[in-house]
């Protein structure tokens, strides 16, 4: 008979001074440091799995982590104790228990990415760290128009880094739209899943589209040949962030 | 004869690493920066004047510089040139020419600064440098009814730092407003002129109405009473941007 509990948190952070979201040996990322506040709030070694891997410098807002521990701490406590342990750029909220299997990863039915970018001749410095300043002008109704041809189940080939042996190339693309204030343009792509760089490869080629080096057209039968890496150059992950993800069950962030 | 043009620049700037807008012997602030960057431009000693103080940790969106060259560069090669000279966190734009006089402090008709605000109970990492977080439950209602008290010609006194000898605390408000987004609650305020750390112990005492500790009433009493510094104490710097600068005859930014 265990008394372990099955935890989840929303976790936000600011991606700059990580080396991505999963634990490296000598390399400081998310995971790392909530291993570690979870430890230390535990007193034993705790495995702590996130919902999506972010590259290094990429932010969230609503990464989703589970843990398990023994322990007859209430949510709220755990999740005040955990922000004491953590440093100032990674923060949980809404701690919650979950089932004993809950598998963030595995899960996890949609995810939601936010691209940030900066139509701007000129640096904003209080944008630095979170938008991609493009300095020229975009045609905003082009890059909406390849941005259309991405809705749907395909092979996502073409917008990923190099893959693992044996791991699928389709996902299923379910929102993905532009939305502009003042000179900050957002690019909200909603999937069930995303490959390795699929966001910042997408944002590569929807940039080259509203430069016009390349046509809606050409976006989209770049995409639809499926050779991989042919959609890009990646975007810079600083313009990066991962929004939200979504669970049957109501184990939304 | 002189060949003397002088010029205006919107400056944008983080606020975070700077130890104030005015020059220091010691320290590094946005006006030393500037300075730089026009010297290395002009290849002379450039005095740049600046439309408003703003403290340690203060950010801007749009304060205004002024500054005279013998140049025969036109404004938009000053601005690019600047911009290469000038660190990732300071940016100019809207660089202009205008007349011989213009002084950006004495010239200026009104001023507007935004001062952020996060009610969340836990930390939100990529909002950590530019609002300030309040854990508890704030009533924005009477903090609204505190802000509308604040409009009109009065002495501000009670509402300010120190003054140097002789300066009128005398100042004209003229918009004073809170704003909600999610857990940004924003504070917007318009004046000719501001004292110093006049903005900051405004929301400071804006801030104890909301958690109850004074009413709206008491706050009004307090600045009516004019007594130096009794309103406050001073929210901290990181939540506080110069959004804007206007003045007569268009030379807005």
């Amino acid at each position: 008979m265990s008394d372990t509990t099955r935890f989840a948190a929303t976790v936000s952070y600011d991606g700059q001074e990580f080396a991505g979201s999963q634990r490296q040996l000598h390399a400081r990322t998310v995971q790392g440091e909530l291993e570690t506040a979870a430890e230390r709030l535990f007193g034993g070694a705790t495995r702590v799995e996130l919902a999506g891997r972010t590259d290094a410098g990429v932010h969230a807002i609503g990464q989703v982590a589970a843990f398990s521990a023994d322990t007859a701490l209430e949510p709220g406590t755990v999740e005040r104790a955990l922000n004491a342990h953590l440093p100032e750029d990674v923060a949980v909220r809404d701690v919650r228990e979950v089932p004993e299997g809950f598998d963030p990863r595995r899960w996890a039915r949609r995810r939601w990415y936010r691209y940030s970018l900066l139509t701007s001749a000129v640096r904003l410095p209080l944008q630095r760290r979170t938008a991609w300043r493009i300095g020229s002008p975009l045609e905003l109704a082009a890059m909406k128009d390849a941005a259309r041809t991405l809705l749907g189940r395909r092979d996502f080939s073409a917008c990923a880094g190099p893959l693992e042996e044996g791991r699928s190339p389709v996902r299923t693309v379910a929102e993905a739209n532009f939305s502009q204030a003042g000179c900050l343009l957002a690019f909200d792509i909603e999937a069930d899943a995303f490959l390795p760089q699929m966001v910042r490869r997408i944002v590569g080629g929807l940039v080259r589209v509203g430069r016009g080096a390349i046509s809606a057209g050409e976006f989209e039968n770049a995409v639809a040949a499926a050779a991989p890496a042919t959609v890009g150059p990646p975007a810079p992950p600083h313009g990066l962030s991962l929004q939200r993800v979504w669970y049957d069950e109501g184990y939304a962030t």
